[in-house]
Parts: C-alpha cells; sequence; structure tokens
C-alpha cells in the first residue's frame, strides 16, 4: 500500500481528497494535518466518515509529513505551498499541490495575479501542471505536480481541441462559467453563508479572477502563440458543479461536423472525458465523479461555436483529478480509486 | 378605481400579477379566469392571498372580460392570444399581453421562431412593444401592450445604450443569462420537478431561445441597422431572478467613463433602473421588487466592456413591467403599486 | 411622523425591520445604528434598499438615539438590551426589544436558561411581554416592551386556545419546529455556511433551547398553573419560515368542533392570525408577511391534537410583531405598514 | 456473477438502486424495464450513468425476467407488485420488492390504509419483512423479501430498541419526521414542482401516513403487544435523507445509561448502524450511504427521550437496504456493493 498524506485536510477540497483516499484500494493514509482542528479526529470533524477515517489529525510539520509519505497532498490557501515545499522534501517525497503557487510557469505572472511573492521561484522549473489529460507523460515521471484550478480545469478541457486544431479565432475566447459554493471553501466569510448564497445568482471577480492566466497559458501553449481569454465567474446556490459556456469565433468555412471530429481526436481513450456532442451537459450529471462532460453547438447565425463542460468543482477540479494525478504519477490505474464514485443519479 | 383583469390567473406570472394588483392603490380586479381551476378561489389556489384576494376563477371569455374591463392583462401560453385578441376588443379594452404572441413586428420572425402560425397579423400594427422605458410614449397611446419577455427586458435594458450610443461593436455581442426556475412556468414537466433542478445547473436553448429575435429586434432599432446577437439561457436552482451577463467589444478608444455617461444619460430618472456601477448587481438586490439593476467592468487586457443586468423575472421580466405599462397607459403614476414591493432584505 | 431608530440594523432581523419601517406610511427612521458597519450607508450592506434607505449608519449610542427617537428598536445579541435600558431611557422613549432579556419575569429563570446575569432586573417588572394578541392591552401602555422569540411566537399562537380552553392534557405538549437559516443570524459562523446547511436537515438544541422557557411562561399563564412542554427545534435548508407541529393529548370527550370553536373563538377579528382549519399551513403561506396561520387535526387512534402554526421568523416572528407592538403602543393601526407585504405569491 | 434485475429502473429508487448494482462487484444486470422509457437506454434517462448502465429498458414482463434473472428489484407504485407475483414466479426467482404490497402481514390494515385491494393475499405468508437488522434469519431463506418504507425504516431502528428493552411507555410515542422531495417520486406533479417546494416547509398527511401500520406491525412485535404510534412526515427542500425525531415517556427510573446501553446491544457489529450518542445525526452524515445514524438525549425536566435517527432515503430507506437483503439473502457478505458510497464528505 502506498503511504499518502494530505495537508489541509479538513477544507472542502481536503476532506474530498479524504473521502476518495479512504475508498483507494492501493492507498493508505498515513499522515492527515489540519491547522483548524489538530488534536481531533477527522470524523469528528466530518461524522459522515466515521469508521472511514478516524485518524487524529496533525499540526502540520512537512519535513514530518514528507518522510512518512510517499505522496504528499498539499490542500492549502495559496502562497502557503510556495514555502514550505523544498528540493530536499521533492527529493523523498512526491508532492501534489492543490492550491496554485506552482500552476504558473512564470513567477511574475503569478505576482502580478496573486499581488504576492512567490516562495519557491527556483522550483517552478521542475513543477509539471497536472492537467492529466493534456500533461500525462510530464506527470508520469513529475516529483512536484500542480493540481489545475477548478475553473481552470473545466474551462481548458473544454476549449483545447477547438483551439489546438485551430478551428477558432484565438482572440474571440470569451469563458462564460458558473460554481456551486464549495469552491469558495470552507472558511467563515459572511458570502458565503446560506442567507447570502441562497436564492439568488452574481458574477464576481469579473475581468480578474485568478484562474485567468492559467487558462492563458495552456491554452496559448496549445495555440502556439500567446492568447487572452475572457472569463467571467458565477455563483450558483449549490453545493458542487462547475459549468463553462465557451464563445468562440469559427475561423472561415469550418463546420459541426469538424468540431466532432476534433472532439473525438483529442479525447479518444480518456476515462475521464465524457463527449455529449449536442446534447448538452449539467452539472449534476457528473456530480460525486471524475468525469469532464461536453458538449457543442454552432450557431449558424452568429458564426460561433458554444462548447460547454461540466465538472464536479471538488472532485475532477480539484482532490479527484489530484488522486489522478498520484495515480499517473505512480502506476497505480488511472482510473484506481475513482471510478466507484459514480454511485448516485440524483 | 379602474377596473382590471387577468386571464390565465393562477400560472407563475399571473398569480404574480394578482399580487401586485390587490396591492394597487387605484385598480380593482373585476375579472379573473383560469382554464385549469375555474370555479375555485384564487386563494384556494395560491394560500398566501387568502383575504388578499378570495375571487372565483372563472373560464376564460374574453367577450365578457373586456367589457367587465378597462384594462385586460393576457398570461398565456405563446399561440394562444394572438387567436383571441380582435379589433372589436381592443376599441372597448387596453390588452397588455404577457405572453409572445405581439411582441415581433414581423409576423414571419415569429413564425420561424415559434414554429406556428399568428393569428392576428392584421393587429401587429397595433401593437406597442412595452418596454417601458424605450417605448414610454407610444405605450401611453395603445391598446395593445405587448409585455416583453423576462431575459429580453434585462438583456436589453443592460445593452441598450451602449449599442445607441454607438461605443460597442454590434457584431460582437454575447449574451448569457441565467434564470430561476419560476421562469418556466407552473406545467407539470419532468424539468421543473425539485429533484431535476436543485444542486445542478445548465445551458438550455443554445442558439435557439425564442427571446433572442425580441433582443435582436429593439437593438437593432437603437442600432439603427439589422444584427445579430448570441443568446444563451441558463437555468440556476432558485425561484425568481435573471441575471445576464453581456459581452461587447469597445470600439476603438472607448473608455469606462464614456460607457459611464452613458448609461447616467439613458436612464437618468428612471424610477426602476439602480445604476451601480463597477460594483455588480446580484439577483438578490431586486427579488420581489419592479427594479432592473445594471452594473459594468471594462476590461483593458481584451478591450471588451462586461455589463451586467439583474431582475426579477416575475416583477420587471413579466407582472410588474406589464403593471408599469397599464400605469403608464392609464396616467396612474408609473411607480403606483410598485414601489411597496421593495419589502425585504433577504 | 414618528420619529423611530433601530439599534443593530443590520442583522437579519434589524434589517428587516429597516426595510419595513421605510414602507411604513407613518414613521421616520432617525437612527440606525451598526457596530458592524458605523460609517457605511445601509444600502451599502443591503444594496436591495438603495433609493429605499440610504441612511448613515452610526456607532451605538443609546442615550442619544433615545433623545432623537420617540420608539427605538434593540435588535441584539441576548444579554446586551440589559445593560443599556435604563429608567431614565424608558421616560423619554418607548423601547421595543427584539432580544430575549425582557421577555422572561423572572430573573433567576433567564440566569438558568441563559447562563448570565441579567443587567437590569429593577426593570423586568415594567416589561410587557409583546405577544400582541395576547397581551394588546397591556402593550398599548408599555414603555418597554419585550418582542418574542421566533419559535415562541409561533407556538405560543399555535396552543394558547388549546391550553386556555382546557382541551388538553397540560402535562404533554410536544412541540416540534423547524426554521429556516436566517433564525441563526448574520454572524460568521461555520455552522451558517451554505456548504454546512444545505442538503441537510437536522435537530438541535434539544431539550435545552432558550425559546422553552418563554413558552412555559405564557402557556403556564393561559393555563393558570405551571406547565413544562417539550420543544425541540430543527433547521431547514430555506431563507425564512418557521413551523411548529405541536401535539397534546385530548381531554376525554373533546371532539375536533371544540377545537375549531377554541380557536374561531380566541382568534375572531386578529388581522394577523389565518385559521385554516384541517388544510395545514405551509411556511411558504407565510411568507414576508407579519401572519401566523394555523391549522389542526384531531386523531381519533390516538385520541391527540396535532396543531401546526407557521410564521415568517423575520416578520412575526420578529421584525413584523416589532412593528405591531408600536403600532398598538402609538395607535398607529395595528395593521399600518404590514399590510402591503402580502406581495407575492411564490 | 448473479444476473440481477429491476422492474421500474427509471423512478428514484429505481434509478439509484441500478447505480448501486452497477458498482456491486458480485451481479450483474440482466434486465431493466421501464414502463414510460422502454426502448431507451438507461443512460439517456440518466446521462450520469453514461458508460456505466447503457442497457436498453425493455416493457415490463416478469415472466420472462424471473426467468432470466436469479434476484429480481420490484421498484413500482403500491398496488402494482401483488397483482404481479406468482407462486411460479416465486419458486425460480427471489423476488425483493421496494413497495408497499407485501410489508404488512394482515391484509385488511393493508386494504384500509390503501384503499384497494391486495392483489396476492396468499403470498402474504411467504413475505419476510426486509428489515435488515431485525430480520436477518428470515431474510436469509426468504423468496419474497418486502424493503420497508423510507420513513419506516428509519423510524423502526431508532425506536426498536427503547421498545424492546421497555425503557419508555409505549402508548407515548410521537415520530416526527422529515424527508427530501425524492421521497415523493419521480412523477409530474404539481406538488413536485421546484417552485412549489423550494423554500418552504410542510406538514402533509397528519394522522393518515400509509407508514404508520408498517412501524405498528414493527414495534407491536418488538413490545409484545399491540401499539399505536403517532406518526407526522414533513417536506424538506433537498434532495434526500429522513430524519426521524421520536418522544417517549420514560418509564420509571429509567437513566440515559441504560438507553445507551439498550442501543450498544442490540446495535453491536451492526455495519449500517452508526451510534451517535448525545451528539446526534443530521441527514448529510448518511447521505449516499446504506448507514442510519442514531443519537438519543434524555429530558430531566420532561422525563422523556428524544432518539433521533437519519437515513438516506433512497439508499437506506430503499435501495441499499434492498441491496442489502440480497447480499444477505445471496450470502455476497452484507456490505458488498454497498461500503464504496461512503464517497463524499458534502
Amino acid at each position: 500500500m502506498l503511504q499518502v498524506g494530505v495537508i489541509g485536510a479538513t477544507g472542502y477540497a481536503g476532506s474530498q481528497l479524504v473521502a476518495l483516499l479512504v475508498n483507494h484500494p492501493l492507498v493508505e493514509i498515513a499522515y492527515l494535518a489540519s491547522h483548524s482542528y489538530s488534536g481531533k479526529r477527522f470524523s469528528e470533524i466530518y461524522p459522515s466518515l466515521q469508521g472511514g477515517c478516524d485518524l487524529l489529525l496533525e499540526e502540520e510539520d512537512i519535513e514530518e509529513a514528507s518522510k512518512r509519505c510517499s505522496v504528499l497532498f498539499l490542500a492549502l490557501p495559496h502562497g502557503m505551498a510556495s514555502h514550505k515545499v523544498t528540493k530536499e522534501i521533492l527529493e523523498r517525497c512526491i508532492i501534489i499541490d492543490l492550491g496554485a503557487d506552482y500552476r504558473l510557469s512564470n513567477s511574475s505572472v503569478y505576482e502580478s495575479w496573486y499581488k504576492s511573492d512567490h516562495g519557491s521561484k527556483d522550483l517552478l522549473g521542475e513543477a509539471v501542471y497536472g492537467l492529466c489529460e493534456l500533461h500525462r507523460d510530464r506527470i508520469g515521471t513529475a516529483n512536484l505536480i500542480a493540481n489545475p484550478g477548478c475553473y481552470t480545469t473545466c474551462s481548458i478541457l473544454t476549449l483545447a481541441p477547438l483551439v489546438a486544431e485551430k478551428l477558432v479565432d484565438p482572440t474571440s475566447l470569451i469563458i462564460d462559467s458558473a460554481s456551486g459554493v464549495s469552491g469558495a471553501g470552507r472558511s467563515e466569510k459572511l458570502g458565503s453563508l446560506f442567507c447570502e448564497v441562497n436564492e439568488s445568482y452574481k458574477a464576481y471577480s469579473v475581468a480578474t479572477h485568478r484562474h485567468t492566466p492559467e487558462i492563458e497559458q495552456e491554452l496559448s501553449a496549445l495555440n502556439g502563440a500567446d492568447l487572452v481569454v475572457q472569463f467571467t465567474p458565477h455563483l450558483v446556490p449549490m453545493h458542487r458543479g462547475i459549468l463553462s459556456t465557451c464563445y468562440a469565433n469559427l475561423k472561415e468555412g469550418v463546420s459541426e461536423a469538424e468540431i466532432t471530429s476534433a472532439y473525438r481526436k483529442w479525447y479518444a481513450g480518456e476515462s475521464f472525458i465524457r463527449l455529449m456532442g449536442s446534447s448538452l451537459p449539467e452539472t449534476r450529471y457528473v456530480k460525486n465523479t471524475n468525469m469532464c462532460a461536453i458538449g457543442w453547438k454552432v450557431d449558424g447565425r452568429t458564426n460561433r461555436v458554444i462548447a460547454i463542460g461540466a465538472i464536479d468543482n471538488l472532485v475532477k477540479g480539484a482532490a479527484g483529478q489530484a488522486v489522478q494525478n498520484m495515480n499517473i504519477r505512480c502506476n497505480l490505474g488511472e482510473e484506481s480509486g475513482l471510478a466507484s464514485t459514480v454511485a448516485s443519479p440524483l
């Protein structure tokens, strides 16, 4: 059994990760840390896991953790991981960071969007962007894997074939996304209170959301030239789920059939991509799963393609993809511990 | 007291209208019809109105109704009103139609989007599109007022100043909207069941939604030339509210200040428009009110403006605007019976 | 115009109160205090009230406030009001306290349930328990009115006729209640986060909830002898509303008709009680209104009556009843400013 | 692999059952019937199961089905199963009926609560009430297993130790329950529409709910004498979950410790019972699992015990318990295919 640990185990992404690891047939949890709840058992904080995970939560100590674990997941607020991870740690332990610190290869882009210094620029060269479907080979040998953001995963996977296959005008990309509330994390903020969120819908961080440069980094690489995207997140009164409605102007003469071919070609054989064609995804279709469902429609009137992707923000958008990265890196079988999550139709 | 009636009184838009009319100081409800519930009292169907409106629901009879009422509201599925309204009825009674039949001045556009014949093309010339802020003068003398759609109202009001003032490229308009579930009406459809809607988010009618030609008709007029828009509706698990996130490419050199000026100029003195600038609306800010709240942001990186409008789909998007139209037409004071709806902060 | 003020204006009860006062035809808000937001405008905190209430929020100063206002509402956490109110203040100003401090006439009962000292026991004799339907006469002359709790209002109104008319065994009373989340207030607590509340249902404070002694005080008085009740609150994932399902063993030979008569006799002429008989209330029937709806059923198999009451916890359970108390005390007409809240069927 | 089938596969209980069976390591689905959707693939109706279950839905034919399957699950509206099952079918196939037809051993009790004839009274003697924790032995040899109702499962499991151990007055039992909306099934009823359910809470079927006689049958048996219970269901705006808050008068001198002992004794070694003592369950703690969580509190003031049970109505309250019954009957290991559902903390 592979020994694994989670630092930041009681946030929403962290706890989803624990739940997945508990059910993973090839790993054993050897370490859980929580700053807020150290000294308590995980199942005191999440009674739904009583009997499933009754481990004691420890105060965070990455040195110690990296000795006990072969794989260590970090689920921390941005800016923290880059001050903790070191070359020495990476020599003995694979780090999968669910935060933002190692996602952007250019530290000045990081610093301009996150308004804070990066704590370990020297490690950026070692980090691999852990979007499994795009970087599987490099993930297979990386000791520092930057697990992508939730909006990011959904948006990039939805647009990648269109951009890479040069079917759309790369200056025209607009990504209109919406997320369930768990994306805001478990901190005690006014804006996350039930009565402030329920029965309402809003856009937020318009033109300034930090997932924007991640999307641009990856789509630019696929495009072979820098591009910018318009990205607008919205908040939906539900627990989980992200839907990205992506707009792009079609290049001259591109047909719906070519778009369909591009998706099929790109995602052939992928376990966690579900192509739905014109029957469009809803977030409930992927709830509690590691799946990204994608649909598309060409609008002949406007000469645009509208491509829509859906994921569960806590699974494919965070903990599930982290497990998928571990599976790839450690040769555990890419679906290991992830298939069983397709357990409920509602 | 003005005598008024509602045909289709027990649907969601109809019942919201009844609730507003009950509280309107200058009108008296003289007639309520409901095909599904004729013979019952309104308050048996909506117990929240017990003591407020205990009138008997009648089987629909527009001839009779138009004799008893000075203003008659129709809240019927599309395609029905155009087979009921006649020149004779319009001579004795003002019709405010909450359905789609008289909104599109070109009957062939209607027939191509609605896939059905129009029942009274000869009356289209008399109909005035009842978007109060744009057509107040013509509404003031019209006997057939076509109350706009919910998405339509929100989207047009949000984009009108930008288009009319030539601040944006009219070929670039993308409207990404989301609505609460009451927009789907009260019919017993699988897709409106709690368990099919709750905890999910989806796009629907992509590239084919029937509010598209309405938006195009009005924005084309403001543009002085035909334009097409990309319009995508989404469904949010909440009762009420529409938010339209509108994207447009800025014309060369247009600044945020010019955009702000355009909004201020267009909506100066409007009782039911709330300009929020960069502090962006949320649907809860307008819940249960006749207000349209609008905010905007310029994204210097992409050279686009993102303008966001919010309304309550059942009030400004249906029943409230219908009352506003009546108020204008009958000189009752435009805010009459509408101001008191600002009754709750949650 | 009566000059009024609110201390604690930005909590959920406080803000609901502000919204009601803004729409009240006979009062003018002269003072608003908020500890958290002093220096800001009310409408910055609640943008839905932009244009409705743009007053500046002040730091709390009850001396000053009681000079500017004829009626001062306190919407503070328990334990605060009793340290602020004085005899001098009560000589110049009517205090309506939405908190718990003056509800229990016996200070030792207060201290044993609230685990804290009472700050002004000498004033308890002047306080009148502001359950309007039961104490209208005494409210009419009181300068210190203790506005009842939300669960309390609903439970007492539902059980009062049964207890007072000696129709049920007073040792058998079980009150199973459920509330929307706004009852927990606007403080930033983990347990009020959307993701901790949504899609779940729980009992809480079983056998220990502080509304218990209030219910017992009032029902004991009606019973003419001390009684104890079993009270269990639950949390429902919705904004507003309380439903109390009350169980009582019928006294020998009591019929459903006698129960119906008792309700009719007790609540004849009450504007804010809606008797529904066996057609049972739902919380949506009273949402945004000051109404308490009550239904009942006799179960011949078990010889019990099940009586069910519903209120909006923020209106009849807090701010609305506070306005009703002011209306009674100041002869403004009991329904003044409250009727118009029946504005929406959904 | 055991060959199994489901008749009524596209309702909420049926589809949850299909999802569990798909993930069950020891069974293979050989037959799925749906009256509404025959001819379509299961995953067309539930896209979340695409790739998981793409079987064709057949028109119901129990003869054929019972030949193809070793175990056949019926998930039909009440009154249907009893007209389909025959002695011949039971000779070749184990029937697990998720409906009500075989739950009540006394057909006249069935007929008086369900107001309809029972179609196969001769088979009632063969039916075993499939509440696994109470009737494991008899289930192990039964060919006709009546899977219990949702409210029933939760209420009986919560009260069984108290009644069987004679700790409470059997004439005092009051069960106040609440359920998520999936309990109402997938039929297109007004009362199940999102806008009729969301943001509201109500009691229904007060004193008349059909799960009452089931609870009485089982608790009477444990009591050794007939008893009646007061059972009141409520509707909560959430997908899943049942919570039963049960009240009982303690027998003279019974202590909290004795109650705790009784629960421990009764449920020692049970995989799907989680005893929480005074830290009380919430429905989210058991969501998507086959667990029944139980907590209890003694109220010294009232001399009552309040015992609270929580289940997922679609899992332990329907499909999960059906699988558990199959596991017991077919020696598959009682937890087989059920453990993996503990997959998410939210």
